[in-house]
């Protein structure tokens, strides 16, 4: 068994696998601030838009992880990425978030990104405040009771940057 | 001469007038984290996007100003507005800016919004910062170095937020 997960750029054939791992996290919707009803051709349409670069990461030989980067915004601002990324609950726990996490700061710095912004992490999603932090992100915003969390109810969502 | 501003929905007729307003911001790149050579069209499918709600601001029977007013995030994330506002040169400082905002925050708390959130105002844009400020909006976030200003450089961008 693999220990350690490859991640390759995803490509069209792998939109059955990335949507297997994306549906569970939308329908949940304790995470991502998309709308939990999104049709699989519109989540993936979202997922690998033409605006992204998409990856998959994969362990054993299996698509158990997925990322985008993109950047944040436009004009003046592009210098700044900005990623989304997803694990199968198959994988949890076997370090492929923190992969795919330090494969996109090293994609995004070679693409030329001078930092990366995540806009809206849910506070309650202790396990990527804690990867954020331990990478050395920086929390520079605090939305007050910014997500309805289905289970938690309002929860602050957090802004979090690194310079790269 | 007029001196109070009506507004109303933005018409697919308004497209020329709300052009002529939005190119000089668009090509300047010093307020919004957009491409500066964004064509017509597609400024105007973004300020106009089936996703919002786009209003006109007239003064003396012309149109001075627009603005949109969406979500700011989907899903968990619905409850907060945003918006996106542009004055024309000629009608500066004929509080254009500040009728469009109180516009603004009373139709987002007509549509149940319960907070308005602004995820980039550029520091330099002291006209902004300083309207925001006087309506009490909060500063929760600060980007540091998120804008790359085409005169003064590399300047700070900031996350306002008020509860509605």
């Amino acid at each position: 068994m693999d220990t350690q997960p490859s991640i390759r750029p995803a490509e069209r054939e792998d939109r059955p696998a990335i949507w297997a791992i994306l549906e569970p996290v939308l329908r949940a919707g304790e995470t991502y601030a998309l709308d939990r009803d999104l049709t699989e051709d519109a989540a993936l349409d979202y997922w690998l838009g033409t605006d992204r670069t998409s990856f998959v990461a994969l362990l054993d030989g299996e698509i158990r992880g997925t990322y985008y980067l993109k950047r944040n915004q436009a004009g003046g601002g592009s210098h700044v990425a900005n990623c989304g990324y997803a694990v199968s609950e198959k994988a949890r726990g076997r370090g492929l978030a923190r992969a795919m996490a330090l494969h996109s700061l090293s994609e995004a710095g070679q693409r030329g990104f001078r930092a990366m912004q995540f806009n809206f992490v849910v506070e309650a999603n202790a396990a990527a405040v804690h990867l954020w932090r331990s990478l050395g992100f920086a929390e520079v915003g605090r939305l007050p009771k910014a997500f309805d969390h289905p289970v938690d109810g309002p929860v602050d969502a957090l802004v979090f940057w690194r310079d790269l």
